[in-house]
């Protein structure tokens, strides 16, 4: 495999630059480029080593080269580092000079892709990498690592291998299908996994909802009646002057869209629209987006005033499925009322956006993302994987129908084998050329 | 001295960053943070280690740490690499960590700072390192690299060995001061070494003009009476349209620059006015700052058409110490008409700026620079050195003027002490908080 070279680090001037060279030739091309006290060849593995870069009489930099040997490197294969001056010409030279000397430039993800061919990871592993570099917040961080450290695959080839094994069992029935009576595969044993294996993929499924908004971002609505306070709410959780504040019913029009990270969890607010009736056109089209925002929302706070008209859950809330916070805001209002969450025995909170009194509301979005997390120990927050195990679910659900219906080892054989592969393709146990491209053209050029 | 800490690759989102810390604490504080196969306070010198970054039971990363010991390190202390993933959440949250485990956050240039206190470089080569990490073309990256290795330094110390042989026998003098007939120190030797040093100080500062400019880009004016096409010609070596061309005389008003990297060499080129008499206010304004920027310029390119008026070499020229590049344009206008350079033995250059015919006048730019560059071996290029040489050149004078009027041995000393505390400034062996602070605030952070 040609050896392929890389600036790992952000582009842009540094104080020190990386650069990554790995395959066959990586130590010798490296060493035909270095004069240190250490010949790069004769360097032990894990080794760090001083020295200049230099061609003919021209001397590009003084730079620190770090040797793998394959197996034990990233990649799986000979790698050296290279850390030099991070002025973005000599980044560039250095590259031009590695080019020279016989490497290819790296493509997107190719050395995690080869991580990959080598066997150092599988499928979900590699993309937990570019999660990991994408990560913004530390449940995204947390979601990455866990992926990265092999926990859906390790939860995916539990159940593949069970699977693996009946279907082995029950293509053996196949192989004496003279004999009509004989059955290898026990069925009532092969409904106890499928069914078992149905629970875990639904499980995993649901996750996908949590792993995606870790990913990027729960989304959380504000909704309520016009000029109660919702763009001043979205203001106070930012920190900052986000959205225009006005006493004019139907200041917001456009949903306006802001993150902010609380304990961790990445947050994705919208400030909507004051859902009310009005003739105005451009307010309609702002209210009905409300509504959207609402619906797809996982968390709706719902704002209102003090003493407000009972809460209307009526058409506004239609088709939510989102948790629903009910918040009394403009509390500085009304003296004595205590902003410490609940109070008269009900779930209301109570705040003063105004004032910044908003730590009860900041408390609860952080309680109810974290129990949304607690759900499931592996979450799916991949889209590729999500799919998959979808097919998987499917066609286990084919093999719980087929069970019912005592249909013949053949016909089962075949869903048995659509869901296996389904759960191999997450892992990269059966993956065709176009799937790899498609996913490490995502990544950032040297990883 | 307390272990600092800080992120050492460009900002931004990357494959990998790299988090530096140096320190006596270093390696047990990294060590207290990481779980791998080897302790990295057992760790050899040199080695690299594959581990997770873990506080109680929260990982954060999986990286990889370099190991260096002092005084083999950059910093002279022992040092912990700590290569990690290039989120920039995981370096922000890295970096607190380190914090919370009894690290400081760097200063601008703190490493380089230490290598200097702990003598690991003197102040030239300290400077270079921040030069190097700027540089954007190969004469800067030469001349930054020339310097780190210690040109300068050895230049100036060899110069100041033998001063201070010279000041110390002047001093033994005046322990004698009552045999008034002692001279320990050969009058006739010390005249001839002031005039060595004083010539050599001399190419210093003159090499200050050629090594200033090529670390700013050396200055190219591009001059000559209106419409001859020198915004044409601008446009023609930047290879982009960017400065507005049209037939009417005096588009151009406002000075037009930018730089352009020949052979390695970076030229700061600068479009102007045309030179003619006119009533327009705005353009006799842009007329003053053409003559301006020609009197400025290393190079001067002097635009003309075929069979010109004669070279007004008159007004147009006064005040100008650079370079003049005759040249005539529109050569596509005359059929016939070589454009390899020199014609009818005389210096003319033939180019079409209209046709991009102007290989011609690139090698000559390219050659005049080369040139320059080649006039001393040694390049100052730092505002610094270059006003300390400047003090110790002035010193040195007054030590000539005083040998030739037969000065005492006292007031001699005091010139030869200006002047050797002037060379020591400039490579840090006399220096001050002041002046360090001053330097190294003009680093990036992490080097």
């Amino acid at each position: 495999m040609a050896t392929i070279c890389a600036i790992s680090t952000a582009y842009g001037t540094g104080g020190i630059a990386v650069i990554r060279v790995s395959g066959t030739e990586a130590i010798p091309i490296v060493d035909s480029l270095f004069s240190g006290r250490t010949r790069l060849v004769d360097a032990k593995a894990g080794t760090v080593h001083f020295g200049r870069i230099q061609r003919a009489d021209e001397v590009l930099d003084e730079v620190l080269c770090s040797v793998f040997k394959a197996p034990h490197s990233f990649t799986g294969e000979d790698t050296v580092e290279i850390a030099c001056h991070g002025s973005l010409y000599i980044q560039q030279e250095l590259l031009r000079w590695l080019i020279d000397a016989g490497c290819r430039a790296a493509e997107p993800g190719e050395f995690t892709r080869r991580a990959f061919l080598n066997g150092k990871m599988d499928l979900t592993q590699a993309e937990a990498v570019a999660d990991l570099i994408a990560a913004q917040s530390k449940a995204e961080k947390d979601l990455a690592l866990s992926q990265l450290r092999g926990s859906v695959s390790n939860e995916l080839a539990a159940l593949r291998e069970r699977l693996l094994h009946f279907t082995s069992l029950i293509e053996l029935e196949l192989d004496f299908a003279d004999h009509e009576e004989l059955e290898f595969a026990d069925r009532s044993e092969l409904k106890i996994l499928a069914s078992e294996i149905e629970t875990k993929l639904t499980n995993l499924l649901r996750s996908f909802r949590t792993g995606n908004a870790i990913r990027n971002g729960i989304p959380v609505a504000i909704v309520g009646a016009p000029n109660v306070g919702k763009s001043t709410l979205l203001n106070a959780l930012l920190g900052e002057q986000r959205a225009i504040v006005s006493d004019i019913q139907g200041t917001t029009r456009d949903t306006v869209e802001d993150t902010l990270i609380l304990d961790g969890i990445l947050f994705r607010l919208i400030d909507t629209a004051g859902l009310r009736e009005t003739n105005d056109t451009i307010e309609n089209m702002g209210i009905e987006r409300s509504r959207q925002a609402a619906q797809k929302a996982q968390i709706i706070i719902y704002l209102t005033e003090p003493n407000p008209s009972p809460f209307l859950k009526g058409r506004e809330l239609e088709g939510i499925h989102g948790t629903i916070l009910e918040v009394v805001n403009k509390c500085d209002l009304i003296p004595g009322v205590s902003l410490q969450g609940e109070t008269n025995g009900s779930r209301l909170l109570h705040i003063s956006a105004k004032n910044g009194d908003i730590d009860p509301l900041k408390n609860e979005l952080v309680r109810i993302a974290k129990e949304s997390m607690q759900t499931s120990a592996v979450m799916l927050s991949n889209v590729r994987h999500y799919e998959a195990v979808k097919r998987a679910h499917e066609a286990i659900e084919r093999v719980q129908q087929g069970l019912a219906s005592e249909l013949s080892g053949e016909l089962l054989s075949l869903d048995l084998q659509d869901c296996l592969s389904a759960l191999g393709e997450v892992t990269g146990q059966i993956t065709n050329q176009e799937v790899l491209s498609n996913i490490f053209s995502k990544f950032c050029i040297g990883k």
